[in-house]
């Protein structure tokens, strides 16, 4: 026999989603408050997640799940890691909840973490299922969060920053056409971090699908300042010229 | 009650390891053929993977697991994706060797998947546990895979060559003291395409890493090339000035 495998107790299996959205020239992550279950005095606020179907999935669950506490649909969710540790969840309240609402409570949970990078604005999140309420959170503000959620998001940042390194993304958070001191912001706000503007803009024009418009901003107390756009087009026929080495 | 969870069967869950080595210029990926079953007459080579221990973090089954099959350890293994589709496997006799060895084949497998890259001459595989063969197999050979290995398989490669465009890894697979037409035969070789000779050595030596030798190569029947090294402490420090915006 290949092996003894009779004292593998199966885990349960979640996803937990990392819903990063812009707004306001700022960075913000969606929260749930999850219902508070009779056995335990429940304040945490959590990230978005539940444990998954055995028909579906791992996106799919991601999706469900987030629609179903959330009222979110239609966004495109990432896969960007697994989080497995045996004792990932400690706090008291957390195990006393997940035992009032889990299936296999002698089992740990293992979570696949998704997340996504939106415009905040454009969703407004309804909280359902066991969400009490589900709100967008500045992430400077993010305070203790149930289980290991704060790992989860730390991650997630890390991972998009990460991304921004190597792709132009966030595009799609900016107007479309927008000023590079804009887009400048956007980065800075993403990277926790201040850009030099000469360098910053050096490099963003010769990636080639930061495009100059013939047009400048309106209506503007200052000196107004030329918009640009981002040429679809040109970067995915672009897209490794720009690498590092 | 939050959920209604009585319908959840808990996934078995597992770990798969591509571990890519490099040797003779060549990309080779490790692989093991599996023992048969008596149910299953198997010839189907595979990862090494197996089910996780209910005690152990998805590293550290990672690791084990690795050992277990190859005799391989002291490798970092790096998570890079999970896959949980409900049918990925499908195969007559992957079903079959699973009901064989499994604690709970009425749950599908959901597997975490880890990648390596090292040099390949530096280890020298030993199958064991469920492996009657542990070996190095070119790239460019690898034929079907049990399971869903070589989606597996297919999503680490172009995960390294992800990671190859951003930072400046493989440095160790190279001798101390290299050439740039070695160096540029080794991202070739990950990235499976040909780069240009101008280009590639003009980004190289922008990244400040790759220092120049006051040397040359010996013993070589053409003209003798400049050797270089690299530099860990200025990639450190520089890490982030040769990114693309």
């Amino acid at each position: 026999m290949a092996q003894a495998s009779e004292h593998i107790i199966n885990p349960n299996v979640s996803v937990d989603n990392v819903i990063l959205g812009f707004a306001d020239n700022e960075l913000k992550v969606l929260l749930i408050e999850r219902e508070r279950v009779e056995e335990v005095p429940d304040d945490f606020l959590a990230l978005p997640g539940n444990l998954i179907y055995e028909d579906e999935t791992l996106d799919q669950a991601a999706e469900r799940v987030l629609y179903e506490l959330t009222g979110l649909k239609n966004i495109f969710l990432e896969q960007f890691h697994s989080f497995g540790d045996p004792n990932r969840i400690r706090k008291k309240q957390d195990l006393d909840w997940l035992k009032a609402i889990r299936a296999h409570p002698e089992a740990r949970v293992i979570t696949v973490a998704y997340y996504s990078l939106i415009k905040a604005d454009n969703y407004n999140p309804t909280p359902s299922a066991f969400a009490q309420k589900a709100f967008w959170v500045p992430i400077t503000d993010v305070g203790q969060l149930a289980f290991d959620h704060n790992d989860i998001f730390y991650r997630a940042l890390e991972h998009l920053k990460d991304k921004l390194y190597k792709y132009p993304i966030g595009f799609e958070l900016l107007p479309e056409k927008f000023t590079l001191a804009q887009l400048q912001r956007l980065y800075e706000i993403i990277l926790q971090t201040k850009l030099d503007k000469r360098n910053f803009r050096r490099k963003i024009l010769k990636t080639k699908f930061v495009v100059p418009l013939n047009e400048k901003q309106r209506g503007v107390a200052h000196k107004p300042a030329r918009l640009y756009h981002f040429d679809k087009e040109r970067f995915k026929s672009t897209e490794h010229r720009y690498v590092s080495y």
